[in-house]
């Protein structure tokens, strides 16, 4: 972490608070987090209400980059079921990068039951984007039922994630791509 | 819990583990398991080298009964696709019930970021085991690839459990099923 003396104690509270949790799960302690970016508690409350709000915080400001990963230039995927199928070719790389723990929006949800945490607010948003992304590609791409195409794809996206993080599936072979080019051509996206 | 008072206390510890583990998840502390158990700190470590044993025994416990629920009886399905259907209408059914929260075993391999962890291995079981029942019928019902498509099968189940036990996807109107159907139609099973 050679850049973390330059980050704002702020910034290091939100990595450690992401980062932490995806390796560890939502219940590290705030003791270890603050440790973790260097920070003393009094500041860490000085900055964030709680450390749920921290991990809310954290978890949103991770958004665009995980987007980032999934949308694909035009050149590299110029149709509509193009660039459905690279989110999972994206998938599928990640999934192989070690390290790996799954989708880390899933993952709060999967961990947080309580609906109203903030952090699990987030993690709906930003699943729900991903959701709203493969509806407006369905459409374009001619889908007979561009909602139905969009859970499906997403329930994928998340199954597959959920189990590669967990370690007991591979999607190296392609799985999660197979089976979205099964729902797609069942959709009718050419 | 009226018949609380005759289970023995390592039933009555075992229940707890899993009940509340469940519903508030896997770092639910001991002092809390055993208040609802009803059973002393002292008595549990008699009875269990730890918690994580706890935890992993009552996992163990619960295969059976998990099993069954997705077991059809021949009446009510003789073809292996109609017997592979009927796991996702009874997923669907589950996850319309109160209190719903997913797989017992996928939230634990999500939660437990340990694969060593002695109910991440359980758990693993548990999925392994349901995979392995989709093969047998995949094979039976004359799939192209059975391999493939028991990964396939049970990526759709956990993503399923995962998004609707989280409360960002509902199965009511048959998505799951949806999907399953789709599958097996694309693998060759009639």
């Amino acid at each position: 972490m050679a850049t973390m003396d330059k980050a704002s104690p702020r910034d290091r509270l939100l990595d450690a608070a992401v980062e932490l949790t995806y390796r560890e799960g939502v219940n590290i302690g705030v003791d270890a987090l603050c440790r973790a970016a260097g920070v003393s508690k009094r500041s860490m409350y000085q900055l964030f209400d709680s450390k749920e709000e921290m991990l809310a915080a954290g978890l949103k400001s991770r958004i665009e980059g995980y987007e980032s990963r999934f949308r694909a230039d035009p050149e590299q995927a110029s149709t509509p079921r193009e660039r459905i199928l690279y989110v999972f070719r994206q998938l599928t790389e990640s999934a192989d990068e070690p390290g790996y723990c799954g989708c880390p929006y899933l993952a709060a949800l999967v961990e947080l039951k309580d609906p109203e945490h903030p952090a699990h607010v987030v993690s709906r948003e930003a699943k729900d984007r991903l959701k709203s992304t493969f509806r407006e590609l369905a459409e374009l791409g001619g889908a007979h039922d561009p909602d139905l195409l969009a859970r499906q794809l997403t329930l994928v996206f998340d199954g597959a994630s959920a189990r590669s993080g967990a370690g007991v599936e591979t999607l190296a072979d392609g799985l999660a791509l197979t089976m979205a080019t099964t729902l797609l051509d069942a959709a009718g996206v050419a």
